[in-house]
């Protein structure tokens, strides 16, 4: 009940959020480069923080605050209750393709996942749920995708871990169905909660996977860093989450890391 | 004028053809393998080809047709008026995802391209155009997207490709602001005329590459077999297009194949 009073708000502030990207996307953006050539921020991801900043400090002063941008990327522990957010998931994707974008919400108390939020502000689709509600799109109610085993479907991947064969994902791919590419955990989230894909494998921050684990974890899927560590909110690290099947079958069989 | 006329009656024929797919997605598909297992076809492939196909024998009995399933799928020259056609592609998406595939169609006279088709039925989004007539999403024309170089976007590629580091073609994922894989032709060649991609490096028959070609070459995009060979509309081969600028800039200094 908590939870579901929270998650209106929190849906209504979001939707907020992707008005404010669209009138954005109306006009030119300001990129600038973070560590390398394709790692960018625009203003609007910027804004976009800024906004949701804004009211969780103003409506919920004692809670945390992890996000990606603007030096708010690192929080020591997970105690109390603890927003983390990506206000735009899939930055490049959203400079040269203006879409294939998320902004994602995860809000956890005492590290456990409470309620996720991933909005594909393009289609207008609102994933959102967690404990006690299950998992929606906008108002519909989602079924559990089935849970098939590591060949039985389509993988999301990171580009660079597939290239480069790290912990021989390659395996996975040459096994499965095949991979898929999208450029932004958001939207692999998604494709798993529908059951376009089985697996995704990628190189992910905290504000990546926190969100979209809390809605995964309502279908029985499991997640974990790729050598089998539970995932700790605390820096960038290699992350897998399929199937409860296909996770088992490859971190037993493929994985090698 | 011409083409103009042709092009409202297979816009027409191709909104049928998307009305019966998407009847169709509302039962069980009959997924059959090809050439292994995950080479697919279903009962909605035959049938719109053959919905299609009976249009063309019908309306233009001299005209000639190459297409994707039920031994159709060779023909000796590109003489007289060639239609050719994939009536599922990205056939994988379409039985996974049940999005991110299209319709496609292309139309040649005397091996000269005159009109295509590429429709993602799920979207309802429907791009055409060719000689004469420039191109289309539904009703809006498109501009021509930028002649951007090689490193200056996103590349849509085939994962098997990018895996093998097939041609070299890693390099150019590692010097532009990187890669995606979507599965379907029709959709990355739809990537390129928005402007999502500069580039798109795969495996593709005839069928895939046939209607694609035709609208980028009214935006100036260059294509071509990874060896720099004339597309002949023959056989699988591996296949680039891209932008003026970046297919220049790739095939001096970065595909070796």
């Amino acid at each position: 009940m908590k939870n579901q009073q929270l998650a209106e708000t929190v849906k209504g502030w979001l939707l907020e959020a992707g008005e404010l990207i669209k009138q954005r996307m109306k006009n030119s953006l300001v990129v600038s480069t973070k560590s390398h050539r394709s790692d960018l921020v625009t203003n609007v991801d910027k804004e976009v923080q800024q906004f949701l900043v804004e009211r969780i400090e103003h409506f919920y002063s004692n809670d945390h605050i992890l996000a990606e941008e603007d030096g708010r990327n690192y929080l020591p522990n997970m105690d109390g209750r603890v927003w983390i957010i990506d206000p735009i998931d899939g930055t490049l994707n959203f400079v040269f393709q203006r879409e294939n974008f998320a902004i994602m919400v995860g809000i956890y108390e005492e590290g456990i996942g409470q309620l996720g939020f991933l909005y594909d502000v393009v289609k207008e689709e609102l994933y959102w749920g967690g404990v006690d509600i299950g998992v929606f799109c906008n108002d519909r109610k989602l079924l559990s995708p089935k849970n098939l085993g590591a060949k039985d479907g389509l993988w999301g991947m990171n580009g660079a871990i597939y290239a480069q064969n790290i912990g021989n994902v390659q395996k996975i791919g040459k096994e499965s169905m095949g991979v898929r590419i999208i450029g932004s955990a958001g939207i692999e989230f998604i494709s798993l909660l529908k059951g376009n894909t089985v697996g995704y494998i990628s190189n992910l921050y905290p504000w990546d996977y926190a969100a979209g684990m809390i809605l995964v974890n309502e279908f029985g899927f499991k997640g974990s860093f790729l050598d089998g560590s539970q995932i700790d909110f605390q820096s960038q690290e290699k992350f897998i989450v399929a199937t409860d099947v296909a996770y088992g079958e490859v971190m037993k069989n493929v994985v090698n890391f």
